[in-house]
């Protein structure tokens, strides 16, 4: 499925107005069904979708590792996303669960989230210098066709300290995230103790998606938050924002960025 | 409660590193609490909390207007908004409905979800000139002093031809264009036929909010999407994209745009 589509727009500028074509980036409704009931309808970039499939339960923590699946597939027309997991890591809790939270916490839980997580802190050996930081990021940006034509997406790519490992693109920053871990579970690639970059702002749940993952550091062209610099700190994670040439500010865990 | 805090960071340039302060954007956990039931967790910046939370149950379709709330509170240290709305317009069905739905759709519905909103559409007449859109933008960019000192926030604003009536910030854009309309609610100021001004692009859940409130026009600095572009054709709404100084492209209902 194409990633963007020609539309007929109106420019305007200092010499007026005139009718020209524009690319546009396409929008995709994709229904993941969990054993066979509608879980969520995401909308997305109409690319990588098994693996936005497979990175979306992840992340949400309904699986841990491709054990939990059974089997998946990707209707013709790339509508809707099946899924079978193995019946004992389903409940009618779950599917109730997603009723009262958005992401990944509630209330005043929400800050205690990571006490809940069931991560696995990483070595302090996982280390990088800011020269390949800002290598990669150089890297991942000119692989970026996507924005480039449309202006319209984000990026995430799992890096070693020399080489882009996954990079994919979506409308959306969570997606591109998802599409990532996703991807590592399908084709068996280790998270753990790795890089992600991101394009998109780095919030708490972009890094909680991080946490689950095992990996070591995160790093974006733009912003953190608060939340997410006091998660990443607690988490061992090295959080690295405003990646801009030689330029970058990091804000947890600097030990790990030489 | 503040909107940023001061962090320790180490920056990184071609002069090396050293500890500094950095302002990072503050991340908020606001659970909103339905006739006594969980009903969503946010994340969030910290202000316009009670604009948020009718905004959020506006943009969901939960409430039309003010007559469907009881009564509303912000809990002393803002981690809960309670509302209580008439009776007959909560089911069990729509806690339910949240468990499959991520924003307005499901599945192959999704694409005509247009026909299911009960939205009125727009006066032919409201138009604006592409002078009034640049200067708007220009005055909304302006205000914005969270960006600005974060790099982290988003905008929204309502705007009329000649001035900004709302304007509104948040680490999230759907936020801030949920603040706008919580806004508007609250304090009994009409949307139809008005401009919406975003700083993030323009997705189908964005559009759909407007067109829930009956806006002749959105514009932003950043890429709408294919879905966001079809919706506002159908929904007789100008879409304009790109506004960077004179110059915008608009993809839906160019006659608006005089």
């Amino acid at each position: 499925m194409e990633q963007a589509e020609n539309r007929a727009i109106v420019r305007v500028d200092r010499n007026g107005r005139r009718d020209q074509e524009d690319l546009v980036i396409r929008e995709h409704a994709l229904t993941i069904t969990l054993n066979d009931r509608q879980f969520v309808t995401m909308l997305c970039s109409p690319s990588d979708l098994e693996a936005l499939g497979m990175g979306f339960l992840l992340s949400e923590g309904l699986i841990k590792s491709s054990e939990d699946v059974e089997s998946f597939s990707l209707s013709d027309d790339s509508s809707e996303f099946k899924v079978y997991v193995r019946g004992d890591i389903l409940s009618e809790e779950l599917f109730a669960k997603r009723a009262i939270t958005s992401g990944c916490g509630r209330g005043s839980m929400f800050y205690n989230v990571l006490d809940a997580l069931d991560f696995q802190a990483v070595s302090a050996d996982a280390k990088v210098s800011a020269q390949s930081i800002t290598q990669l990021t150089n890297e991942v940006q000119s692989m970026s066709d996507l924005f480039r034509s449309t202006g319209g997406a984000h990026a995430a790519a799992l890096c070693e300290e020399d080489r882009v490992l996954i990079f994919k693109e979506d409308i959306g920053r969570h997606n591109a995230v998802d599409k990532v871990f996703g991807e590592c579970l399908v084709k068996g690639i280790e998270a753990h103790g790795k890089i992600l970059l991101t394009s998109g702002r780095i919030s708490s749940e972009i890094l909680l998606k991080a946490v689950r993952r095992g990996i070591a550091i995160v790093a974006s062209r733009s912003a953190p938050t608060s939340l997410a610099v006091q998660f990443a700190e607690k988490a061992g994670i090295a959080l690295v924002g405003f990646v801009r040439g030689r330029r970058m500010n990091i804000y947890s865990n600097a030990y790990r960025i030489e």
